[in-house]
């Protein structure tokens, strides 16, 4: 699946940005004082942004904030893979305004809950790779 | 799918073993100069170790030496999803005969490369989840 010894190819930026946004679940690789942690999430990718929800108190929220973080979303099948990685900074939504359009995005509305944080993810870099099948 | 908010139970150590085994792909955070990064894998669980294939001098390779690792692996379909995590310590395989079992190893024969370096994980902790559907 995801031969890194074999052939791949780098994927146009706007390419991959399309692969982003076409997937909702991915994993998110935070730092824990320098180790890497890795969580399963879903999450929503609009035209600059990766929105994700949360339980405010959680380790994942605690590790998500104030540092760099990974998303790495994929797909694969017998023939082929590709996969995304984006690096960026995660920041609470603090502002009403924010949090109630947060709510009402697609992603969450199937199980809203009152008490939900969410958080946003500003990409500084998104790449992403397609890997020959064999 | 992944409902960090919702329903989750903790697997049996065991369990989460068993489904480690059970899958072969994953994805690898790794810290980049403290900065958490993440590659989709290919990996072999054993029973107390886990086998990647890696091509020499790639960032990856440099990336995963000296340095705590944590794996993810996961399923997930419309009714249910589990997700295990592996924290342990990465190192190079460098004596002939591991070399040689790992070559050897079914994860590699579909594309035996003699350049190929091979990377194995002790784990120092796994951990798994169930995430109710919804």
């Amino acid at each position: 699946m995801f031969d890194t010894v074999g052939t791949s190819s780098i994927l146009d930026p706007l390419d991959a940005w399309g692969r982003l946004r076409s997937r909702g679940v991915g994993r998110l690789a935070v730092s824990d004082n320098g180790n890497p942690d890795i969580f399963p999430i879903n999450y929503l990718a609009s035209a600059d942004q990766i929105l994700i929800r949360t339980a405010p108190g959680t380790k994942l929220t605690k590790l998500m904030l104030n540092e760099s973080v990974a998303l790495e979303t994929d797909h694969y099948d017998a023939e082929a893979a590709w996969s995304v990685v984006v690096k960026g900074t995660a920041r609470h939504l603090t502002d009403e305004e924010s949090i109630r359009a947060a709510r009402e995005s697609p992603l969450w509305s199937w199980m809203p809950r009152s008490t939900d944080a969410f958080v946003v993810i500003t990409p500084t870099e998104v790449t992403g790779r397609t890997f020959a099948g064999h």
